[in-house]
């Protein structure tokens, strides 16, 4: 099926050539798929950054000296992928892709030159990128956003240069919390300035207050339903102080965290189909609405079990698990994503806090009749001298007793009943369910009945279920 | 239905009377369940011993100084029961049963009295009994089985008066290993003499020799393929040492931990069917062979979802789930007991191991065509400056791909990953369905692909399947 001549940089004359915009996590998870199905599949990535196929989410702890060196987030080397006959181009941005022709148009970034490359499968793994907010002053020296590893190095370039003492963290969600734990980490004082009511909205109210709690004994500031109206510049371009809704708050460094967008523009100029949450549109096999082109990660829809229809939650775990589909797929594999179920954890200083499933508040906007219970329990066998409070909240429909999530926060175990919860929703379980599951006790780890089924037989209880 | 005349102990003159054997877990969950569904019914627990309620895996801790007071392992008490109008009482040993008459024949064991006990229902819940192994010198001073509270009293008794210097434990399973750890907690020497070639026969052998590397680097001896042949007498009729198959062991403290067995005798007597197993059969509302008499917990079977059939496994949080079962039904309710899927935890030292569902060996020995794979991984992000080793084993069926069984061992993290696959046994995952689930990530809780994912896709590669 392949021209000889499209071969530009192919080892085999008869194969075909799979092409991958992106080189993180759900390009380079599907350039590892697909080289497994078809030993002899041309595969080539191309990425405008300098750095490929890192964790991401370990970037927080980079900045704050938890992780030594960089090169530790570094999953797979260039150099490891050309061994497994992968190629990977950094500093190559794509800016455009032609599917009439079958090529995208790729610009040397070192060189400046552009040139073409055909392919017969294309991947598009373009990820996502910050909401940049329109605010006079976010364009000075020591304003940061959290993307990529290139904003790692330019922060930790920035505390070594001119050694910050007072952190602006404009956004309480992931990065945010994680960036305050980090730069408290460092000796900074540290402000959090959020829109929201209430700190990461993720989670329901219940549970995002213990939050706030052990932010404040690590003496962050917190100022909610506040925003940023101006960064101020002070000597030589560099931020000094920000201007909130509140007031004046010194800053000489402030890292914006205010989310991200599915960075789309390459798909939507080329004519593929974006879904109504702005990413885009992918079938179960993760094809796009133009033939030969898949998307995956954190620029394509996800699936969602529960709510049975697209959605936008843009995680590692998910770009790695439709890289892979994908990939699979462009090497002539067969396999389908199966879906998520809207799992997600953080750990904030010594607090853990995780959800899976819906809130009540997302099960409440999806249409669903819904109620909740929060118990407070242990981690494990409260008889035992470290055992720490957990709180646990379970969702589920009103009269099917269908499971539609959960929450936890706690010092430990948080994340245990998440996954627990997570597995139960994949599998549609209900309450009732939950109350049964043989999970494992011993007192050093849980109680005879584990919080999570504590949580289910009291909503139960409440409303006259049996258990 | 009832009486008058039966209401012995009654407070009402048209309520119906649920007389229970053993108020232990099984027990009193079914009393607190019974008194939820029927406000009016009469409930009357009796127990020969003088403990109610309590925790008995908590035993070895309480024994070990972690728990300092054995209150704290009492989940209620006697007069807590009371106030919800549940009578227990202690001392008070049932010696037998008369279904024809719907009676139980109990003995006062304070007065040495004995009365007879009407009953509308009843519930066997009389748990199991340490096996007594016929080896001379196991009655003297010194040598001590760990069932009940009064086990742990008189080893506390025991090692407060005579200050033990060297212990030998007969038996390398949970309770022989959790005595190890709490005795040298207490300064003890410990020698752990076991019958079979491998500690901890309830996980494979590759799980089981991280265990023995954990005993050994807290400097417990261990004897395999070993056995107590003879336990000499020294002064005042206490122990003194043993005598192994390999030589003799200086011990002034024996534990003798070789596994229980269901108490039927009562059961027996009375003419209520046992099954293969050697427990009471029971149907899944816990319905023994006889009318209105039910069994649950430690001395009845479990049926296993897995092997769709009746196991014996006894464990707190079945009896918990069972008792409540059984107590719903036995007011008049309607419960079903939905079955285990084999899940176990136990700590040594540092060490935590697990495991869910069918060991390869257990598999082989249902006659199913298994496969496994083990796999080396960390319980978090390696990059983070606490990751811990964790080595994790899945078991599959050949061919349909369904998850049969999972184990785990690590400093840190195993319960997580046991629990998970213990939901995804419940709910009849496969190992593709466990490659997908939508796990809680972030770099202190885990790696981007949890490492029963890499486990169950390292066995789907092996085996040519998708994942």
């Amino acid at each position: 099926m392949t021209l000889a001549g499209h071969h530009l940089f192919g080892t085999s004359s008869t194969s075909e050539r799979f092409v991958i915009i992106g080189a993180d996590a759900a390009g380079m998870s599907a350039a590892s798929e697909a080289r497994r199905v078809d030993p002899d599949l041309e595969i080539i990535a191309y990425d405008r950054g300098d750095f490929a196929s890192y964790s991401q989410c370990g970037l927080p702890y980079l900045i704050g000296g938890l992780v030594e060196d960089r090169q530790q987030l570094i999953a797979r080397t260039v150099d490891e992928f050309a061994q497994r006959g992968i190629t990977v181009r950094l500093g190559h941005e794509v800016v455009a892709v032609d599917p009439s022709r079958k090529a995208i148009r790729v610009r040397n970034l070192a060189r400046g030159e552009e040139f073409e490359q055909r392919y017969d499968r294309l991947l598009i793994a373009t990820g996502a990128a910050p909401v940049r907010l329109p605010i006079p002053g976010l364009y000075l020296d020591g304003v940061f956003h959290l993307d990529v590893m290139e904003d790692a190095i330019a922060i930790q370039h920035y505390l070594r240069m001119h050694r910050p003492k007072h952190a602006v963290i404009v956004g309480g969600g992931y990065i945010g919390l994680e960036m305050a734990e980090n730069l408290v980490r460092l000796g900074l004082t540290v402000h959090v300035v959020q829109r929201n009511q209430q700190l990461f909205p993720s989670v329901d109210v219940e549970i995002a207050t213990s939050l706030s709690g052990e932010l404040e004994r690590h003496g962050v500031d917190i100022s909610l339903r506040d925003g940023v109206v101006e960064a101020c510049e002070g000597h030589g371009g560099r931020v000094v102080d920000v201007h909130t809704n509140r007031g004046e708050v010194p800053a000489d460094l402030v890292v914006v965290a205010t989310g991200v967008r599915p960075a789309v523009a390459l798909a939507v100029e080329a004519g593929i189909a974006v879904g109504v949450t702005g990413a885009i549109a992918v079938d179960r096999q993760l094809r796009t609405s133009v033939p030969d082109i898949f998307a995956a990660g954190d620029c394509a829809e996800h699936w969602h079990r529960l709510l049975q229809r697209p959605t936008w939650l843009p995680l590692g775990t998910t770009a790695n698990k439709q890289g892979r589909v994908a990939g699979r797929n462009a090497a002539g594999g067969d396999a389908a994503f199966t879906g998520i179920v809207g799992t997600a954890i953080t750990r904030v200083f010594d607090l853990q806090v995780a959800r899976t499933g819906l809130t009540e508040r997302e099960a409440a906007a999806a249409g669903l009749a819904a109620h909740a219970m929060v118990i407070r329990s242990t981690d494990h066998a409260g008889y035992l001298p470290d055992a720490q409070e957990l709180i646990v909240k379970v969702v589920a429909e009103v009269g099917s007793g269908r499971l539609l999530g959960g929450q936890a926060v706690g010092r430990a175990g948080a994340d245990k009943r998440i996954d627990v919860l997570a597995t139960a929703l994949y599998a549609d379980l209900t309450l009732d369910d939950v109350t049964q599951l043989d999970l494992a006790y011993a007192p050093p780890f849980n109680s005879v009945w584990d919080p999570v089924q504590v949580a289910a037989t009291a909503l139960l209880r409440r409303t006259g279920g049996s258990s």
